[in-house]
């Protein structure tokens, strides 16, 4: 477990950001899967966890900008629940672990939100992304859960993500443990890449090992032998020779800090030239990336770099034709590379993604770009020392897309789609690596994963 | 796949309920873990499922009552989202395949509700558990998503629990799919019921299992080494010599019917005389629900019947005294056998629980009894053919349980606290099959889970 004194001081640092009024934070409750009862492993909001640390449902935590004070409304459990739940420790206590000295049962929270709204205080709060915190809110501040978010304060939003982006040293050893977990499920995934196996089935041993390191997933595992279908979630194949297996997946640590890798692999351990030649050109854009990353520069200039790493590849291969550096300001390299270079990566995998990426991913001086491909990318600003980032290249061979852009005669003159549709079988291939942005450059977290085909080859084997 | 037949005939059963007006099925969205796109695994409402089949978010099925017709209103997936998603069967191809020739987008729905409201027609829905579908239906019938449930139709609710307690044969073979999943969840959990080993890895182990088998966990999994406390999902404790892991996990089939099974093996793979003594107890209770459940019985005099069997049992050992009759009347065994002796199970695994337990479980005929531990039966109602239930009677002992009896004297006339304080850390043992209500009688689904004592210790060691 954290200190008290970090949960102190990141509640004492958003003190400090000058807000007035007061910050509403409400955890989460559980999840129901088919009935109220029957519910999902409980995880709670991440931002509730950043500044009050409690990994239990049905809690609210209260700062209040104008007098300094912090409160945890919560119940207790009630003796006929002791012979279910065993015995529980109080809310007091738990409010002690994390520093908080006001704790009062919920019931006390309405009145103490009624206070502050007769009072005309202002009460800021982030956007609700589940439907039971939306009815809260709704409950508790009078406005309708179908129009709360268009009251969620900016002001907050902004001051958590300028705490959040930057990690602490704890924070980098929790993601570190995630990453070792993640490490293990992706080995493992890789030595049950043969022929013949369902992908459902590989899926589910590494969603198991995801849970047996204490947490779960970060996120549902994207597990396919059809990598070019990019947030595929479906699992009912069955590996086929030939093919590459992509798997995007990552662990959370116990505290709930996220890893997120992407490996891809030939089925039954032996890529073809085609395969291995795309592979290289993936790799060489993954470590391209990772060499460019450092403070001070913008991760939409890291990813324009990586599109012509990517471009130049492609172009030596035959796939792409013409000025490589006009080709990327066209977006051309987007139909092999539709996708952004990477996100923030924290407390969620994408971090703070709940508080808009807007906030998270630019700033005033870096804007989103309004063009296939690169305006997927999650994350364009400056980056800073303290930023977990990741770095996710990839080269993907979409029909729908390549008939989509040679019917329509989009960038024409830099794709070779005579020979683009030699690929339409080949799926698609990501690599993903976690980083720390340092205060020199950037470093990978946790242990690469097996990257160099001959490695990946050995392991497949 | 099941036949389209099979939903359109349970569509045509519920039409001969002779409801008026029109039923309004939503079945799930997806449901966010720390972000709007950060998603648990998708889990379709069993309602849903059952009549219309589809397992996928974003859908609404509307029966209308006075004509007949059956409709399926969805959103197609757009060009743009193919990237992302892969190619996608249409709504209508979706529809055919489970009978409906009727498919319109989703904001279609609303007018189709708009206008059932001016003509006065009765709307049936069932009480909506997730905070999404309850702001659903607040937007489709202008009735506050806080109290969506107070207008749930009773009808609706009654038809339904009717047309679902009734089990057909494809349904039966479902469950048998999900209780061999079950079966290598619980042998795998056994065998690795070692000194030193975290909780939580077993857990995750099992879970990964049941994700392996194209379902997921039918509910969270309860393993623990403190089985005294009932709904423990804590995974926390490393396993010690002497002790006790029970452990409740079951698995969903692809098409989403539960199993559910507990078992409790000496952590080691040696009982101690006092764990063989209470554990002989515990299986002869279950035995005996077995042979006693057929048609035509109440589940609630099972219940009772094992009651004594417990009751009995603990007599011999010293630990309850008196009129073994007079102490099941008085609800004495509840300090030991707190809880109910089972459930329903099917698409859930507390079956159709979302729709009330008063109407699942009990009739006009067999009411809800108000005493501690009988109060809990989930399940007291006329057995009939058909009926898939689960049998787990159980014993523990509950400190703070005991504390409470012994200090205010609670049928201190058949319980010998002295000898009760003796077994204050020996923690619990439940044992729990699924029934299927025969013609004449019962058996067990699926190949039955070890469970001889001496079966067990051998797999354990």
């Amino acid at each position: 477990m954290f200190e008290i004194d970090i949960y102190r001081n990141r509640r004492k640092a958003l003190k400090n950001k000058k807000l007035k009024g007061i910050a509403l934070l409400p955890g989460n409750v559980e999840s129901p899967m088919n009935c109220l009862d029957n519910t999902y492993h409980f995880r709670q909001d991440s931002t509730f966890l950043y500044f009050f640390g409690l990994d239990f449902p049905g809690l609210t935590g209260i700062i209040d900008f104008d007098n300094g004070k912090e409160y945890l409304f919560g119940n207790d459990v009630e003796i006929e629940d002791i012979i279910w739940m065993g015995p529980q420790v109080s809310l007091n206590e738990n409010g002690q672990k994390v520093g908080i000295e006001n704790t009062a049962p919920l019931s006390k929270l309405y009145d103490f939100i009624n206070q502050a709204i007769k009072q005309g205080r202002k009460i800021h709060y982030t956007p609700p992304y589940r439907g039971e915190n939306k009815l809260f809110l709704e409950k508790l501040l009078g406005i309708s859960a179908i129009r709360i978010d268009e009251y969620a304060s900016v002001e907050l939003i902004k001051a958590i993500v300028d705490l959040r982006s930057i990690k602490e040293q704890v924070e980098i050893d929790e993601i570190e443990k995630a990453c070792l977990t993640g490490y293990e499920m992706h080995v493992t995934a890789m030595k049950m890449a043969q022929p013949g196996i369902w992908e459902q089935k590989i899926t589910g041993i590494i969603e198991g090992i995801a849970n047996s390191g204490g947490g779960m997933v970060s996120f549902p595992v994207i597990l396919t032998q059809n990598g070019e279908t990019l947030h595929n979630h479906s699992h009912n194949n069955y590996l086929e020779e030939g093919k590459l297996m992509l798997t995007d997946a990552g662990a959370e640590s116990s505290l709930h800090y996220a890893s997120d890798f992407t490996r891809t692999v030939p089925v039954g351990g032996k890529f073809t030239q085609k395969q291995r030649e795309i592979y290289e050109i993936v790799l060489a854009a993954n470590n391209k990336a990772r060499e460019l990353t450092k403070p001070g520069v913008t991760y939409l200039s890291v990813h324009l770099a990586v599109a012509e790493v990517i471009a130049s590849g492609l172009k030596e291969l035959g796939l792409m034709k013409g000025d490589i550096k006009e080709a990327v300001k066209n977006g051309a390299h987007a139909i092999f590379f539709p996708h952004g270079l990477g996100h923030m990566m924290g407390l969620d995998v994408h971090d703070m993604e709940d508080l808009g990426q807007i906030y998270v991913g630019y700033d005033d001086e870096t804007r989103p770009v309004d063009q296939f491909g690169t305006g997927y990318l999650r994350l364009g600003r400056k980056l800073q020392s303290g930023f977990v980032i990741t770095n996710e290249p990839g080269i993907y061979f979409i029909p729908a897309l390549i008939d989509k852009w040679q019917k329509e005669k989009i960038n024409a003159d830099f794709i070779n789609f005579e020979k683009a549709n030699e690929y339409r079988d080949f799926g698609g291939i990501r690599l993903e690596d976690d980083l720390l942005v340092t205060k020199e450059g950037s470093r990978i977290l946790g242990k690469r994963v097996p990257i160099e085909p001959d490695e990946i080859e050995s392991i497949v084997s």
